[in-house]
């Protein structure tokens, strides 16, 4: 790797990360949480970076949200102390959640079985403390959780938990919000979210078992809500940075994107209507998630060096090392003069997927100051 | 992370690369390789492991293919000394190229424009050396290369390159491979190679230039390829691995595939028939390379812990750090029992994607000793 001097001279592919767009989507999320009286548990699976951790957690040590034990490991040694891994829970992770919990960290976890329930009170007791834990509630139909009407399952893991010690509450997550457009589809889907955990917290209240901790959220559904009566606190994560799958539904515009990805023209097909550059789906990820909304925008859309979007122009195939730009079928846009060494900059389909891409963002700080290269990482 | 004592204790997910496959894949093409008469050139992009360039070079220090100067730049340092960058060189990059060079790896770059064999004659004369350069030939339609009816664009680079002492030869990659199923069908894309890079050749040499390499491959066509006169070295990448997008084409089967990610399963969805593990698109990558063939295989093909494939149960949906598994749409077959805390292994659609989402190997060894870890790197 070469120095860090600027956009100028970095070698591509590099990931770009605008400071000051970043600073006003934390600002408008924090906002919005303050309007709504509950907290925002910033999740830190986009950006796995200490230093964007730090502009995300205003109060410097927490509260946050991890999807890798490998996050929350990282993140406790740099001091944040109240952290919740909010995928289902493997039996066999206890050991290390135990770990970070000696080590002061207070993390919690989320499950939605019995049997996890059981693997909880056994790890708890054998380590003569209890891990705090939150029962996860399906509110959508999209991955984990209890069923809402599943009182019988909801109430036989918080009885064992509540044994133990470690029931702490509960949690759902709408990513199916992800698949409709606009804040009115976003706040229903928002209400959803709320009634599912606030009716799981109410029966769990009515069986005598304590439920401090009430927690929703994704990203679309924490900027459309309108009101989070009974919730305790929201969560988001891809916000930090947001991508065109969020500017497609419409929860962003393109111009807020705040990670782009450097890359340098290679080549030609002019019969084709084609450029080559050398970012592929290396360093585009293989996220197409812009694929079945109303404007595919393939791999990615082009700005020019200055990050000012190129109408029509999109990353349209993508071979390991090699991303093929064209104008976007159907369009009437004609691509500018861009010869072989030209740079350019691509908005991604999915923030945290093209992120995971790089072990470093070289920041344009929002100062106006010199680049600065924050570290990133991965793993679990 | 946590110590490596055998795939009963790795924490998940991990990548796991059974090297007895591997060594049979790599003994299968250098078989093929000697049978044709030419060199082998593999691509290390696939791997990006010096452990795995290690069995792969038989000679140790070359010839190998690369797809990043990061790439060169480890081998290089590992003592590989013969290397072809096979990416469209972008001008920016020449400084690289030529600290390579001086510091003794026989770097060879591609390209297929004017501007590009300019950039390359300005970069020999100042630096005194002449840096060795293969003409791209677009057999396929694929990507990059000069048109094989484009005699006046071949032999305008091939002079500019000859004046400045670096013309090579010639090189193509039918990607187009990929799209077809069969031995036959390879065979004749392999044929297609060839004949665009002889021809390109023979037109260099009757204009007096001379074209010592002619280079052709990949994976599809270096194994169906029958006859490669004039062809002087084979290159091919994902065989050191196989995948499902290969066994889908018929190139392999999927018992040959070497790696896999270890996965555990984290919960259920019992009315919907899934089981949630801890590998979402984060340990697989976004790839869905198997989506337009045949057999879908959504996001990998699913094994027991030892790597026994269970027929028809697949990674269908995929999250951040969540994976759904369910018995493939249309299959009569049924899920056996896998409870919470159960291990997994999954065969990816693209061994190069998936292998890329890691940074190590963890290795059952072919001699059945105690497991290894191989480092892996990735970056540009």
């Amino acid at each position: 790797m070469q120095p860090d001097t600027g956009l100028k001279t970095l070698q591509t592919p590099a990931l770009v990360l605008d400071e000051a767009k970043m600073n006003a989507n934390i600002a408008r999320l924090a906002r919005h949480a303050e309007t709504l009286g509950v907290s925002l548990r910033p999740h830190l699976k986009t950006a796995k970076s200490v230093d964007v951790a730090g502009r995300l957690l205003t109060g410097g040590n927490g509260p946050a949200t991890v999807s890798t034990l490998a996050e929350a490991e990282v993140f406790a040694a740099a001091g944040i102390s109240d952290i919740l891994y909010a995928v289902g829970i493997a039996p066999q992770k206890l050991d290390r959640v135990l770990a970070l919990r000696d080590a002061g960290c207070d993390l919690t976890i989320i499950l939605d079985s019995e049997e996890q329930a059981r693997a909880v009170a056994e790890a708890s007791a054998k380590s003569g403390g209890p891990i705090p834990s939150l029962i996860e509630i399906d509110s959508d139909g999209h991955r984990g959780g209890v069923q809402p009407d599943d009182d019988a399952t909801l109430l036989a893991i918080g009885r064992i938990l509540y044994g133990c010690g470690s029931l702490r509450g509960v949690l759902t997550h709408a990513g199916e919000s992800y698949n409709v457009s606009g804040a009115e589809a976003h706040a229903d889907f928002a209400e959803r979210e709320r009634l599912a955990v606030v009716t799981a917290a109410e029966r769990l209240r009515a069986d005598g078992l304590p439920c401090p901790i009430v927690s929703v959220g994704s990203t679309p559904t924490a900027h459309a809500a309108r009101d989070l009566t009974g919730v305790t606190e929201v969560r988001a994560g891809v916000y930090v940075f947001f991508d065109l799958v969020m500017a497609g539904i419409g929860v962003c515009q393109p111009e807020d994107i705040a990670i782009s990805v450097l890359a340098t023209v290679i080549g030609h097909q002019r019969a084709r209507g084609w450029v080559l550059v050398d970012a592929g789906w290396m360093a585009m990820s293989r996220d197409r998630g812009t694929a079945p909304q109303k404007v595919d925008q393939g791999y990615g859309l082009v700005c020019d060096e200055n990050g000012t979007i190129i109408p029509d122009l999109v990353v349209s195939q993508a071979n390991q090392e090699h991303g093929v730009i064209m104008v976007r079928p159907g369009s009437s846009g004609v691509a500018p003069d861009l010869p072989v060494g030209t740079r350019l900059r691509i908005l991604p389909n999915h923030a945290c997927a093209t992120a995971a891409q790089y072990d470093r963002y070289h920041v344009v700080p929002a100062d106006g100051g010199s680049m600065a290269v924050w570290p990133r990482f991965g793993g679990w």
